[in-house]
């Protein structure tokens, strides 16, 4: 085991620690001249409020290099990801095989924000069950529900009617519950 | 947790699922003219016996496209690896952040060699603690000393001298034990 007394938490990238749906809706209006913003989705999915002839582009955004490595920081997470690194083991724990070119960018992303992360605590996987870590912080209720420890749900809007799991709504709801 | 019963194996790629010592071997024998087979190395790592002058070509031939893409299977283990798939429940977990473009192309082999393999079962991780499955298969052993499960070494000239695990020494040896 690890030489390693401190808990460990996992935390999901796209929607906890980037703000991924910031990016594809930057990349919809760019496109099609909208002015989309978060507080027009309320609880429905970017693919639910745009014209159904046009959801075949958000996937065309992800594959488009530069897509993942360009993502800002969720609101909030760059000073409690730093503030809880010091009192936990952080992963980094992040799907990557849909889009081919997101292991390099998503990696890149890591090393760019926050260069003296260990690469040996990056992962990335499918499937979020095979984390033996203490906590999972994760905006899907799917890898919620796989994962062994203790799971927390990061709110986003395609999660907001799943009530399984303790909902943490942002970064600030993050350092009152591990800080 | 994951609605699943079988027992979990997490199993690591170089030098266990797949044999890059060979390929290092290889690329070296193309650019010096050499014979070098791994009869030749014993006990010894490739890096000891060639001159000292060359040695950091070795980490050049890692770099290059294709390197990680190209490996052979481990001799023996497509088979076993096939009928392990139908006992247990297989991840593929391998570090792949030393060498920047080796995420892909071990995804890509992945692919090209099992393409049925499930994204969600391909792990990459620096660090092999964080695996929440039973059995982990690997030729490293500080990777098996991180991991809280049943440790099982894959024989490697490097190792030779590693006595803290129980030693696999090929892959009829993972039949043998798994099977």
């Amino acid at each position: 085991m690890a030489d390693e007394t401190r808990k460990r938490i996992a935390i999901d990238m796209d929607e906890v620690l980037v703000d991924t749906l910031s990016q594809f809706i930057g990349e919809y209006n760019r496109e099609f001249g909208e002015c989309i913003s978060k507080d027009h989705l309320s609880r429905r999915k970017l693919a639910e409020i745009i014209p159904a002839d046009r959801r075949p582009r958000l996937r065309n955004y992800a594959l488009a290099p530069g897509f993942f490595r360009d993502i800002p920081p969720m609101p909030g997470s760059t000073e409690v990801f730093a503030e809880l690194r010091e009192r936990y083991e952080v992963f980094i724990a992040t799907a990557a095989m849909e889009f081919p070119t997101s292991f390099n960018e998503k990696y890149a992303w890591i090393k760019a924000h926050y260069p003296d992360f260990p690469d040996s605590h990056i992962v990335f996987c499918g499937d979020k069950g095979v984390l033996a870590t203490d906590f999972l912080l994760d905006d899907s209720p799917r890898q919620l529900a796989r994962f062994g420890g203790s799971p927390f749900l990061f709110s986003a809007p395609h999660n907001h009617d799943e009530h399984r799991f303790p909902r943490l709504d942002d970064w600030a709801d993050v350092r009152r519950q591990f800080l």
